[in-house]
């Protein structure tokens, strides 16, 4: 049985469309590897967001914008005074991305929306698609911006005048954006949900490795990212001895190793990577004077986060091999535990199709962290083949992407009624 | 006693006249930093080429330009069928690089042409300066590129394509000086000589330390420069758990760690380098799939070279932390020793000023190398200051400096007249 060809009572998505859409907005910036450049606000993101409007308005589905360039596909529901139920993703890419990070998520949603439609199936609630704008911080920092600013987090007056990789500035995107979208009615910032679910491919190991299809994800974990700037002396490396070097190269080494201790790299719960590192002056025969390296540091555990966190920013008190050190945060995000009657909901939703499941928390950062700051938050998961995101070779099963959108319209669904488990946080309830 | 104000029978170069010259030349290309940045045959070394030039026909010397863009100073001697003696160096220099590293060869060895017509004194052989074109290897590749062609090591038909690093070819760049320095004398690559002489600020700590003027340079030692490429696997730094990496940076550290065993860094003799790094992607949250790295390994002694350079190449057989790696061969220069009668003629020419001095190796790469590989050849070094080159803060005393020079001066006039040490290779001996 595959969604879209089941008999049952609920409402079935149609994986054949599911699929024609993703292709469709897999030509939209598709690189010659197979992947796809989208970033933020750029051309091709924008027809993108074009495309995805288009086949919303066609359907009578109502489009609204905010000024962060979120952009919201609205399917009323009866009761127009409800808080609504929301999902959302992103169509902004990685450089030579894949084809589903966050791009599945929003095809996903509108499916869900759609298939209501084609069987006239009502809600009490509207339901909301949002797809959010730079969620992967390429073109513009930080990650996650439109849901950032969307929740409160950040203030647009701060990030406007901020100048894109390309040179231009992060305002003339968003109104180069707003012309291309015009006629769009407004959308205010952190309106109150009923609940959040988002739809994404996991981009790692976990779901491929236990062999199921449905991941009910219980939060996202905390991040701490670090850049540590080791301080040297350039020297000539032909005649400078060894020992009487100031390398910072070999200070940053130190440095690394003590961290990785800090951290406790073999605890299964942490992550631990050096994804960048820049030398200077970086010629082969200088020994550098400045050795600068980033660290990012993640764990669902928010008291380790925490405390070696704190013991790694303090590292900052000794040399390194004879070389003094200085280390600037860059990212400090708390870890996050979704909402138990969402991921109660998606359990139930799961089993209404005979799909296993496994509980497991976020790697990586997504919009839904935002949208927990607000309301109830939950995500679903599809196995991502190889645990390989943020490249061409990013892949899932096409009916493990048709299951994840059949599951997401079940709980949606089901999230749509009144509840008992949520009576703090849900004026509905 | 400071040179130029002694009376002795020797001819006695003039201080102040040296100074002043590389006052001049430090204006030209200099930096905020105090600095010089003169790429080769850029504006800035242009100029600089054509005041030497300019300094010299004023004095009635023959000035010549060979193909490769070096050019020859030359003071007449008496019989003009004998083999010249040579001194050199260069006036180009590293970004944001000192005021003395090459430059300082260039001004001496004219002060020493200079002071020989000052005082009407005549050599047997004609005096050559020689200035070097592009000896640093910033602006194209690779470093003492002019002495290299000339000495007939490399061939100009397969460099004179090559991009320089601001996008003008090296054809176009010797193009354009040729016009500069337009009307000089045809030089020949490869023309034998009596001997050559350079002298060079250390640009290592070795003589401060000991608190000596002159080093009388034994060799330059040689040099074997690698590329290494780890190859892991790209992945999200938030999802992948930490035991299924393919870590490139990992494996990077893992070889480098390896690497310097091999090379034995706790040998004093032993110069062991990583000066350049890079990482791909790059990005903070992703595990990085490619490290690449320089490593610069230098010694006096060939066998070691030789056998610890190869077992460097062979380390690429394994893996390292799960990662592939290859590995390419930058730079195989051996060392070379200088000629004994040369040392000799030095150690003599320092005595005569009552200097101490120190027989050290060169830890750099100097054009010497490459005139030892046509004659005998030996160098000078006076002290460095920290032992700091390439660099603002590089510095030696005016006074050391003028010594440097007087005995540059002694010396050639000493190589001048016939010796019996060096039969096999001087006609005239």
């Amino acid at each position: 049985m595959v969604p879209g060809t089941a008999e049952g009572d609920g409402v079935r998505i149609h994986a054949g469309r599911l699929h024609s859409r993703l292709q469709d907005l897999s030509r939209i910036g598709s690189t010659p590897e197979g992947g796809v450049t989208r970033l933020a606000l750029s051309i091709e993101d924008r027809q993108a967001r074009k495309q995805v409007v288009a086949w919303a308005l066609a359907r009578g589905f109502e489009c609204r914008r905010d000024l962060a360039g979120n952009l919201f596909v609205v399917r009323a529901g009866h009761d127009r005074e409800a808080l609504p139920v929301m999902t959302g993703s992103h169509l902004d890419t990685q450089r030579n991305g894949g084809n589903l990070d966050g791009v599945y998520g929003v095809v996903a949603g509108l499916e869900v929306l759609e298939s209501l439609e084609d069987e006239g199936a009502s809600t009490s609630s509207d339901l909301v698609l949002a797809i959010w704008n730079n969620e992967e911080g390429v073109r513009f920092a930080p990650v996650t911006m439109g849901s950032s600013l969307w929740a409160g987090k950040l203030r647009l007056a701060d990030l406007a005048t901020q100048i894109g990789s390309d040179g231009v500035s992060l305002e003339t995107a968003i109104a180069e954006d707003e012309e291309e979208v015009s006629g769009l009615g407004a959308a205010a910032f952190a309106s109150p949900f009923r609940a959040y679910l988002e739809l994404h491919i996991e981009q790692g190991p976990v779901l491929e490795a236990a062999n199921l299809p449905i991941g009910i994800v219980t939060g996202i974990q905390g991040v701490r990212q670090f850049l540590f700037k080791v301080s040297g002396e350039a020297a000539h490396a032909g005649t400078t001895p060894m020992v009487t070097r100031k390398d910072a190269f070999l200070g940053a080494l130190e440095l690394h190793s003590r961290l990785r201790a800090l951290a406790i790299v073999d605890d299964p719960e942490v992550r631990f990577t050096v994804g960048r590192m820049s030398m200077n002056p970086g010629a082969p025969n200088t020994i550098p004077s400045e050795v600068a390296f980033t660290v990012d540091f993640r764990c669902p555990d928010a008291t380790k986060l925490r405390e070696r966190g704190a013991a790694m920013l303090n590292a900052a008190d000794r040399l390194w091999a004879g070389c003094s050190m200085t280390v600037s945060n860059l990212i400090h995000s708390e870890p996050v535990s979704f909402a138990d009657f969402i991921m109660e909901s998606v359990r139930g939703a799961a089993r209404a199709e005979g799909l296993p499941f496994l509980d497991l928390p976020s790697g990586a950062t997504h919009d839904a962290l935002n949208a927990a700051s607000i309301g109830p938050t939950g995500m679903i998961f599809v196995p991502s083949r190889g645990g390989v995101s943020h490249n061409p070779k990013e892949w899932t099963d096409p009916e493990q992407l048709a299951w994840g959108c059949q599951v997401l319209a079940n709980a949606l669904r089901d999230l749509d009624y009144e509840r008992g488990s949520d009576g703090n946080r849900s004026p509905t309830a």
